[in-house]
């Protein structure tokens, strides 16, 4: 799995890089162009593209074939995160151990490259040598589920719950959206740009739908086990507690659980898949048990 | 004109309205939908959806055929606003009248409504009943547009810009990119619907050219215009001014004198059409000599 872990972090790398080249002499743009580059080129562990080209793969199809589809889905990625760091959201100063874009570039350059990162996003996904017909199907998914349905909902949904208490109803719609919503756009553009089945493509989905549910209880799961004495007096009782994440409804035991359940969702679905599901396997298994 | 002018804009209200519908009770991201509901209709000239259908119709395709297209470059134009008036940004309170989407939403809600909207602008593209190779190419030339090589990277020069002198051909670069690059979407998007030519789609590009720079030239004018006192004061000597418009930068009689020539380059544009041109003619005229 590290093996071809590494190859996929190594196309996604360059071919972030390649669709994004660096602003000529002349351009007069190229403050907001390296802007979006100092985000996108960052690092990371570039997850959801690498869920694409496994998932390519997985359909018979070729890491080439997919990489549009895995470099758009990183673009969106990015730029949600960019947006989300800025003062009148999350207002995070660091991001992967670097100052976030606008502590670098400005808030109005770091709107800006958001913007620019989101619209690249659809370009360079209707770029490539796919046919026409898989181009277009692919972008419309892309685009319907990191909307208003998809990941921006969820972000409105995260918005409106600050600072209060949510049900597990809520938790659940909210996560759908903001996290599983491009985890399984991720997946199954692999699949459509294979040409993959509908059936394959239902797959895809729950494979998604279990990672991103596993991956963002354990999420919440590290938080509390990250600080034991937090934990202590948290859990279950404190009132102060903010009523929203999956630990302080649920419990750590009952959390972790829930985390294994999602896993086996997702190693469920791989079953219905003749080709090699061993990276795809050991990735989920790993996401369940990850420390940090 | 005026005939079909209504027409144009009745069709384009009502397809915005059916393309983004009213959140159901049970949508927990209700108030995203509602703040992108809120700028995109709320009215406006339309002036880009109209030029697609425009052009859509005279290369000899229908109204519906361009719908998708003409609300998808409406939505740009419309996120576009909205992140605009940011605070971070322009920070205006009141737009066509109203309180800005922030004013009304928070600068959180804006923000994420802009994003929405430009995500759901290339859903809508891609969601006609055009063949596959038409709405993926036509999808592919508006991202190109409005990002870092047209309107993204047309505000990041405008942004640099602001409280500096710049020469004219910085001025037109800026004025190419974050204007006039828009309209040529609009303009070309008609085309690609109907299937026309790469005769019809240059002409178009120059056409949007020649109106596009009328327009915003014809917008230095008028803002001298609108204030006489100001005029008198400020055109050709007060180094107060700021040198970053047409009339700061070539007076107001060789400023008007251009927005008649980029008129005429508009007007010669549709020389290359053997349909009816008398909408796209008075379009183009009428901007010429529009006094707000």
């Amino acid at each position: 799995m590290k093996n071809k872990e590494a190859f996929y972090l190594e196309q996604v790398e360059e071919a972030l890089a390649r669709a994004l080249p660096e602003p000529k002499a002349a351009d007069l743009q190229g403050t907001v162009i390296r802007a979006m580059r100092y985000s996108l080129l960052l690092g990371g562990k570039r997850v959801r593209p690498m869920l694409t080209l496994a998932f390519c793969e997985l359909c018979g199809g070729s890491v080439e074939q997919a990489i549009p589809f895995a470099c758009a889905v990183e673009m969106v990625h990015t730029y949600s995160l960019i947006h989300d760091d800025m003062p009148c959201m999350d207002n995070d100063d660091l991001r992967r151990g670097k100052p976030t874009n606008h502590k670098v570039f400005g808030e109005a350059m770091a709107l800006l490259a958001g913007d620019g990162l989101l619209t690249k996003a659809f370009e360079v996904a209707l770029s490539g040598e796919l046919k026409a017909e898989i181009a277009a199907s692919g972008t419309r998914l892309l685009a319907s589920l990191a909307g208003d349905q998809g990941m921006v909902g969820g972000q409105c949904i995260d918005l409106e719950a600050d600072g209060k208490s949510v049900d597990l109803t809520t938790l659940q719609e909210m996560h759908s959206k903001k996290t599983v919503a491009l985890i399984a756009a991720a997946c199954s553009l692999g699949c459509i740009a294979a040409g993959g089945t509908e059936q394959q493509l239902e797959a895809a989905r729950r494979y998604a739908q279990g990672i991103g549910m596993a991956f963002q209880i354990r999420d919440d799961v590290l938080d509390v086990l990250g600080s034991p004495e937090k934990l202590g007096k948290n859990v279950g009782v404190d009132e102060k507690l903010q009523k929203r994440n999956y630990v302080s409804l649920l419990g750590v035991t009952e959390a972790q659980r829930l985390v294994e359940e999602y896993t086996g969702k997702a190693l469920t679905a791989l079953k219905d898949f003749s080709g090699n599901t061993e990276f795809l396997r050991a990735f989920a298994e790993s996401l369940a048990v990850r420390e940090r």
